[in-house]
Parts: structure tokens; sequence; C-alpha cells
């Protein structure tokens, strides 16, 4: 069995790779995710919420990962630095793993995986912008705004979350739709069944993927993706989504 | 083939009745809603989505419904006085039709069936009551509020919506949560699987089923019922709560 | 110089009570509030908001309340029974006052004051109804709903705060507008000026006081009233509000 | 008396130009705003909102604008090309003026005036920026998010209005503070009066003012400015906005 550990600052890195080595795992560290890591048979990762999105950002076939938080909010991660010992030998014993939804982004210039979300803003920043919402090839709003978000059940903790979109179950297959600042009277939050496929469009845009990626297009096509995250199963997920949430501030 | 005509105002009555005499279907006539017409094929109502709700209320096992709208919203309902033949004259036809979770909620006194929403109210209207949640045997959240909405997806346009709710898929199997006048500087909505059981509990409660039927009581569990509300099939049922909702003011 | 103490709960009576001895304040003691309070030079209430909000509706006239904080909030208090001496101390050397809208509810059966909030219902708790907003005899909005809260600025933190409404400055002359769960689309709370008369209609309406006082009443007048509440002062108020508010969950 | 016309599309000048004529009001032309405009006796605007905000950019002293609206949402306008004529008729007759808070705006490069709002943005548009939020040098609140806008109550129809923030009197002497897509479980809008200094600081931020100039700058402190905007008098300018800000979708 592989390993790879990726880390974001190399604080905790002698204490994970000694655990690991204590139980005969093998391992390689990167400082950096590349692609490379596909083909390891799972994934630590050091760092927070952010660094797992970096991973995941250039994985397609995604091994199961394990997150060490030493971040602020760390909702996709499963210890802390002074308690994953006994929670990463029984994930690599058990091996017990979870699925969760990636959005593929279709945009004019390529396919990008999102695990939180898809973001589609107007292209100057300080202009309002009309954006459409086609789902399944039904336009059912045009609004007038900053942008809308396309958000995983997992991502409803992300940057939908900061939109008032409300905290949806980690196991419900569904997808979100968010205004960004819309210029009107009432808007909700849509909760639309996974297997929706939702398309914007502006009229000069920016894709935003996972707050991380930002490439230039006026349309993007947005549905589940066939490649899910993939993360060791932690039994309170449910919970702790709940617990957490309450206490960002 | 049999059906029940049921009717909130006679005024369309004639017209409706001249119609399935016409198509040939036999039918009686209900003023009021009974359990007797769980025997019937299928249900015509004459009302708004008010009437589709009693109707609900006397049934378990529930022939498909056919709505014509002489209400204000009419979410529920497939067409109004003025153009229900076709609509009406398909349905009968190709019989297609469309299942949606009811809640069942399980009070002291009894259970009930709820097609929108249950609420457990404080039973003193102006007092802050406290309300704990339980997700599947979890504690997730104690409030404190005038009560707490367990809503299905159909019911994300009911009370729900009043209280900020997101708007959701009509065909997400899942339940909504929403608190009723939180006193708390955050809250969220929670959107849940379908299949979680959700429980509330509260010192001195009043469940309110639907907005109709009023219980005291301390507890509620609730969770997805055995026996769906059916109605025809509506092909437009997404885009037009979309395009519905946006005109409720 | 005669003080009156108000308290909740006997618990901290001994100690205020020594204190103001020792002090050579001459009090007399009230385990509820009644008119007599008004032809004391100073009021020390024991307990928490609620108290506050007690003594306030037995009054018109109101001398200077000093706030011992047992409860949970206590944004109108000065202090908790483990500090308050040298507050009260300091509070009755130098008698600096400040005061605070009170709203005047006329109302079929008489009028009313309310330091929070006056909220107009549908008398059926479980049932929409209608209300019509008017500000200064120009109708502004009509709202299907199951109440309309009209608060004053220190009110933002009390019910109108459930209801989602803005926190305003206690010293921002002004009078907050905000629906209760309203079945619309869009809603927002209205912020208007401190002379403006408001006007509220129903066709079967309660209408409830500082949470306390329920009256039957299809319309009620509210605006400003010439009784204000009056406190010691609180240097810190504005930055505690704002710190306290953070801390409600 | 001297008129200053400024005007969007050149549409619909000839007639604004020969009433005024008939009229015997002499008058100069500008398709773009200067500072000229500040000798002129009054302006008038053929334009949106935007024209509007644009040609008070060039002003410190401000002339009476009287605005023809051909724009969409016209909240700062008084007539429409169809019926201006006795309007402006009128305007010109009493000359009964108006005058609304503007902000200024102190940052490093500078003093702005905004009629609407400040925001302060970080500088990188997909990252979240941690923002401080000084009132009378009090910190009241650092939060997580995208910006923070500080808004005059007319500016309460405007960007602070897509952010979810109430709807403020435009008689009220006050201040809105609304976060941009604050990261946290709960926040509120903040309403404050009309003379506090706000300062805001980020780590790297940009300050937009009105929607239309943008400036690098880490800190800004906004206050009420002592160069009010003056617009006609509108009598129904109350209702106006409530009926206005309902309509946009």
């Amino acid at each position: 069995m592989r390993c790879a550990i990726v880390y974001k600052s190399s604080e905790h890195l002698e204490k994970v790779s000694g655990f690991l080595r204590k139980l005969g795992v093998s391992f390689e560290i990167f400082s950096k995710p590349t692609s490379e890591l596909e083909s390891f048979d799972f994934i630590v990762s050091i760092g927070g919420d952010g660094t797992i999105l970096s991973i995941l950002q250039e994985l397609k076939k995604c091994p199961p990962i394990f997150g060490i938080n030493i971040g602020k909010v760390g909702i996709l991660t499963h210890a802390r630095p002074e308690d994953f010992e006994i929670k990463l030998e029984k994930a690599i014993e058990s091996f017990e793993v979870e699925k969760f939804t990636r959005l593929s982004c279709l945009c004019e210039s390529g396919e990008f995986l999102a695990l939180n979300e898809v973001a589609l803003l107007g292209k100057e920043r300080t202009k309002l912008t009309e954006i459409s919402i086609n789902v399944d090839s039904q336009e059912i709003d045009i609004i007038r705004c900053d942008g809308v978000v396309v958000s995983t059940q997992i991502g409803s903790t992300a940057y939908a979350f900061s939109l008032g979109g409300p905290v949806v179950d980690p196991y419900l297959d569904s997808i979100l739709v968010v205004p960004i600042a819309p210029f009107r009277f009432g808007w909700r939050p849509y909760v639309l069944k996974g297997d929706r496929i939702i398309e914007l469009k502006a009229k000069e845009g920016l894709a935003v993927i996972d707050g991380k990626k930002v490439v230039e297009t006026d349309r993007v096509v947005v549905r589940k993706s066939n490649y899910p995250a993939v993360f060791f199963k932690r039994e309170d997920r449910l919970k702790n989504i709940f617990y957490t949430i309450r206490r960002i501030e």
C-alpha cells in the first residue's frame, strides 16, 4: 500500500510521516499536489480545506483522502495534529470510504472539476450583469446580479454558505443554485436534483472553480461528474457539519 | 372508471361535470372530502391548493388528483376553469401520474400525514420556546424560537417558503427543516436526505399539520410516509414552480 | 433620594439591598412592578430584560432604571451580580441618564406603551392573514403573512431580530417595520424616521405589546410616545449591543 | 436662470430642450458631466439613475437636479419622457428642493463623494478577505467576506439592496453597513446614526465609490459629507420608493 502525503506547512510533517512509518506504510511526500497522486492508494493531506481542494483540482480518479486539519474550518478533514493517530490507523485498516459529487464545468476553454462550486461572475467586477439560469434546457430564471453559483451539497458550507444558502445534507445528491448580490426584491436559493444539467449564461463572464481556477467564458454547463471526490469515511460527518458551521464567525 | 369531484365553490361544478359526462366518465360529487374518496379511480378537485390539502388529509391510499385552480397560487393544480378540458382529457387518457412524498408525523395522540409540512410550535403564542432538533437520533441543533417546520420538497413553496427557506426541486427526495422566528444571530435552513427521521421536542408544544390540523404535543417524530400523494403528471412542473413562486406577492 | 428595588428571584436581593444601605440610599423592595414605581427617584431591577420590560409596562413617567442581569441576554442591563457595585455607585453619583423611544400603540381597547415592539398578528394562529401597512396615511404595502412587527431601535434586538431584521443603533431615532412569515417571494425590513405614524390593519387581529400584553384588535396605530424609557447611561452601549447580539445562540 | 441639460442618449433631447425654450429658460447641453455644472442654477438629467450618479461624481456644490428617466429603475428621477412637462414646469416654478446625504470617503489617494455607497473589497476577487469595521473608533466587528458596504439611506435601494439590506426611509439620517458574502453563520445589516464615522480596514483592498470609481486602498474612512446631493422635491418620494423596489426583478 502506497500513501502520498501532501502538506501545506511542514510543521507536522515529521510527526505524520513517523507514524506512517511505524504502521509500516510506505509513502512519498509532496509539497505541491500533482496528477501523479492518482496512482497512490490513498492520500494524507496536512493542511486545511484549501489544501484538499488543491489536491482535488489535480485529480480525475481520486484515491481516498484523509485530512489532518491545521486550518480554521476544516469541514473536509478528519482529525487534528493532536489526535490524528488513532483515526488514521483505523481509516487505513478498515479502508471504508465515502464518495462525494464533484461538478463537471464545461466552458469554452475546457472541462474543469469542482468539489464545492462553480461561479459564473460578470467580467467587470463593479458592474451588474444579467445571468440566465437554465435547468435541463428550460430557462427558469434571469437575474441581474454579480454572479450565480452552482454548488454541490458539500459546497453548501463554502461560497454558497456566504451567499445565504441553506446547509445541505452531505449525503443528499443535489445541486444548489444561489445568486451573488441579486439586484431584486426577492430571491431564493434553488435546491435541485443531483442529475440536473445547469447552464449559466452571461454577456461577458468569468468562471471561478472552487475559488481557485479562473477562466474567461460567457457560458458554463455544469453537471455531476463521473469522477467523485473520495474521502475516508467519517462516522459523525452529518453532525460535524451542523456543529462546524455554527462555529464559523 | 369512477371519478370523484370535490369542489370548494359550486361555481364551475356544472362545467366540469358536464365535461366528464361528455367523456363518458361516471362520477360522484363531494362538497367535503371524506375517506370514501380512497375507493375512486381518480379525483378532480375544483378549488385551490387548500382544497387539495383538505382532500389529502382524508386519504391514506391516494387516487391520482387533477386540480382545477380557482384560488390564488395553485401550485398543486393542473389547469384553470378556462382551459381545463384538453388537459383533463389527456390526463385521463394517458393516466400518467406522479408521486410526491408525504410526511408521517407521529405524536402523542396518533399519526398524521402531511403533504407540505409539520410545524412544532411553542404552546403559548407570545413566548419563546426552546426546540431541539434530532436527525436520525443525533441532536443537531437546539433553537430558541417560535417553532420549527419540517417540510417536504413540495412544502418548500408553502410555510417553509414564508420562513425564508429555499425552493426545492419537486423531484428531489428531501426533507427541509426551517426554524420560525429563531432568536439568534444566525440560522440556516437545513436540507436533508428524504429518508432521515426528524424528531422535534419542546417543553409545551403544538403540532400543526399542513396548517390545518392542530394537536397538543411536546414531541413529534417525522419521517417519509409509505402513503405518498399522487397527482396526474404535469410536464412543466419544475418550470411552473419557479415561475409561480416569483409571482407570489 | 428613594430607590425602588424590583426583583425577579430573591437570590441576589440581600447583596443589592446591603450595598444600597452602605451607600446610604433608602429603598423599598417590590417583588412585582406596580405603577407606584413612578414616584421613586430611580429603580434597580434584579432580573433579565424581561423584568425590565415588566417594570416599564406599569410606568408612564419612568424613573431611571439600573439593571442587574441574572438572565441570558441582558441587553437592557448594566451589570451582573458579580460586578454591579462600582457601576451602580457611579450611576447614582453622576446620575447621567439616557432616554429611549417607547411606542404608543393605540387600539380599540386603549393605549399601550412598548419599549421593544408592537406586533399585529392574525387572530387564528395557523391561518395566513392580510395586513396593510400605512405610513403617515399612505399605504406602502399589503402582505399576506402571520403578522407585522413595528419596533423601536431598542427592539431591533428583540422580536424584530428573530424575524431577520437589521441591528439598529440605539441612538438612531427610528421605527422598524418587519413582517412575520410573509408568504411572498421577496420582502425587506423597512427602517423609518422616528416620527412616522404607522397604522396596521388586519381582518381579525391580535396586538401583542412587548411580547407580554395581548389584546384583540383589527387595527393598531403606532407612533413615538411622549413617555420614553429612561436608563442610567451606559458608555459602551453601542459596542455592547454589537457584541451581545453575536453571542445570541 | 441657467439650466444644464445632461443626456445619456440624445433621443429625447429635442423634446426636453424645446420645452425649456418654451418656458423661456436658457440652457446649455452636456453629453458628459463636468465640474462646470456646479455653476448652473439647476440640472436636467435625461438618463437613468446611473446618469445622475455620474453627474454627482463631478460636483461638490450641487445645483438641484431634475431627472427624466429613460432607464429601468429610476428611483432618483422625477418623471418619464412621456410626462415630464408639467412636473418640470412646477419644479422650476416652486423651486422646492430636497437634500440627501452624500458620504465622504477618505482613502490613501484622496477624498471621494458617494450618493449611494462606498464598498471596500478584497483586492483579489476570488479570495476571502478579513475586514474590520470601526464605528467612532470602536471596533464593532471583524468579518471574513468579499467586502463591506457603507451606504446612505438613498443607497439602501442600490448595492446594499442586492446584499439583503433593509429599505431605509429616504428622510432618515442614517448610515447602513452591510457585508458582501460574509463567510459566517450569522450576520446582520447594521443601521447607524447619520453622524457616525465608519472606518473599514482590509489587508489589501479596493474601494469602489457608487459602483463607478475604483481605487486601491487598504482603509477607508467614511462619514457624512458637507456636500449633500440636491434634488427637486418629489412629494411622493417615500411611497414611490416602496413601490419601485417591489417591482425590481
